[in-house]
């Protein structure tokens, strides 16, 4: 297969390594002129994916037109908030060349375009020429590119309205360490991977406070009941979040070391402000916008979503922490399927 | 409220020491007699729940006749293997004294009896006088004794037939930073209690294997979908085991540094045999007897459960733990909730 990935962050490149493994043509686009030279030369990135080499026969190029081939699949790995930008240059491309047939577009970053509160699917269909739509698959689940390039064993969801590209794209994706399981839902695989992040800052935000497990387990199971509730309404499925791309990724991403959204809210639980956290890190956590975002959902949709409140209340609000949690305990007792059935 | 709380483990000493402080009057029974002798000079217990204080006016006897009042409730506390015999000790002072009026029976310890694969509710109803079954509840979710006796925030389900008594139970035992639920799944909360040990033995192979977030995230997603289908066809409902007893404990039970499956496990994925693994335990993982029980329903009811399968084959077949993973990831593709629906 021909397969081009866009984007080559540590995503994009850990997805072209492991293609380019099992014997695809794997070309990468860059949008940054300079990483896309460096690595074109370098083979390995040093500061996203270090240690992990590029073969030369993956051709690296800063030129979408040298990137959308005919006859191909195009892997669409760059950041979310760039992801209109790219299919606009894409576009164009193909507006050019009307006889390139592109088999199909598979999402891999996870997010929402803040600004529009569109899913990424709906970017692509509003940017790309034509009807995309049976085209179109999200991959997502719990799978930090480190620990993917480094062979761990790690499963994902497919999820496509066209079941053969599911299933086409899980053939050719699936090795003997990376696992791919098909999902028609693609809304909500979407929903769970962007609001998931909303729950990894409330976990981070109780690490810093110093609770212990029996709170992460509470977080992480109400916080589902939170996804589900407003992913319902918002036409995704329920066993969506209780899967790969809902429970799997949240259980990876509250417990990990490395993520950015669970770091800022321990941070945060530490006596940090928003800013002063901020500051801290390298790079800023996406939950905190998506928090924002869910928080207006949340309202749109008139659905009582405690967990990520008091998220948007401390992050934005100057709510003490401490103070956030005693008011979730404090709420009046309820069933447990309160609001999801 | 009287209550009398059966068992003098940690978990028992917790709600006991917990109930009293909601003002209740509150009697413990301790089956072992040193121990109980020692409970009541002491006032604590040094190895089961260092640091924490047993309140005078809680009354601790190791006389069965002195803990069942009339007007009470129950706590059934003792370990799942010694609760029938408990039950027909109760059940004499019962017979002896009719009267004596019990509105609830609450089960707060988890696991299935091996020599007859009954669920805890069974087991009392089986053994107590009369018919007890619109007062039974069970209580179970992410709480580790150690944390919920300092007052971490924790949620727990109450599960019960009977749902005003459920209500009661909820009300009664609720404080700042102890947080319950109502369910009225019983036999989905027991199964879920019970299964998830088996993942949380594979989940400490995986870590003894040097794995990663990925491969944990995953374990628990497919683990919760095995439990799902077995459950389903044990006449449990799904919703159960993505709620607190089933999800929640499993994310706390699975990232516990505490637990002792996933220790067990670890022990394993590091190269120990069981019984040299075991031998580095200071008391036996429950989980290790419960993988057994699983992997017998699960060919009792037909029921494909890969990672029980590869756990089983691990503690009792001495499949190297390496191969067993290859297996788990090699298997055909699937779509993601193949045999759930």
């Amino acid at each position: 297969m021909n397969i081009s990935v866009l984007g080559a962050g540590s995503w994009g490149i850990t997805l072209a390594v492991l293609l380019h493994g099992k014997g695809h043509r794997v070309t990468m686009w860059e949008y940054d002129e300079a990483d896309a030279r460096m690595l074109d030369k370098e083979r390995v990135h040093t500061v996203k994916l270090p240690g992990i080499r590029i073969p030369e026969d993956i051709t690296i190029t800063n030129t979408v037109a040298h990137a959308v081939h005919d006859d191909s699949y195009v892997v669409c790995a760059v950041p979310t908030q760039n992801m209109r930008q790219a299919m606009r240059q894409v576009a164009t491309v193909l507006h050019a060349h009307p006889d390139t047939h592109v088999h199909g577009w598979i999402i891999v970053s996870k997010g929402i375009e803040h600004s529009t509160r569109s899913l990424m699917t709906e970017v692509l269909e509003q940017e790309l020429p034509g009807d995309v739509s049976r085209t179109l698959a999200v991959l997502s689940g719990p799978s930090h590119a480190e620990e993917v390039s480094r062979s761990m064993p790690t499963t994902v969801v497919v999820a496509s309205h066209n079941p053969r590209l599911a299933a086409h794209i899980q053939q050719h994706f699936t090795t003997d360490t990376f696992r791919l399981y098909t999902n028609e839902d693609v809304r909500g695989v979407q929903i769970a991977a962007s609001i998931k992040n909303v729950i990894a800052i409330a976990t981070g935000i109780c690490d810093g406070l110093g609770f212990g497990d029996n709170t992460r387990g509470a977080l992480l199971t109400r916080g589902m009941l939170e996804m589900i509730r407003l992913g319902k309404n918002m036409g995704a499925q329920e066993a969506t979040f209780t899967g790969l791309a809902g429970m799997g990724d949240l259980v990876t991403t509250c417990v990990s070391k490395h993520s950015r959204n669970r770091r800022i809210g321990e941070l945060i639980g530490s006596g940090y402000s928003l800013a002063q956290a901020a500051e801290k890190m390298v790079m800023v956590a996406e939950g905190v916008e998506t928090a924002k975002a869910v928080y207006h959902l949340a309202k749109q949709y008139d659905i009582d979503m405690p967990i990520t409140r008091e998220v948007y209340c401390t992050l934005f609000e100057n709510k003490p922490p401490q103070q956030a949690v005693s008011d979730l305990m404090a709420r009046k007792v309820k069933p447990e399927r309160w609001g999801v059935d």
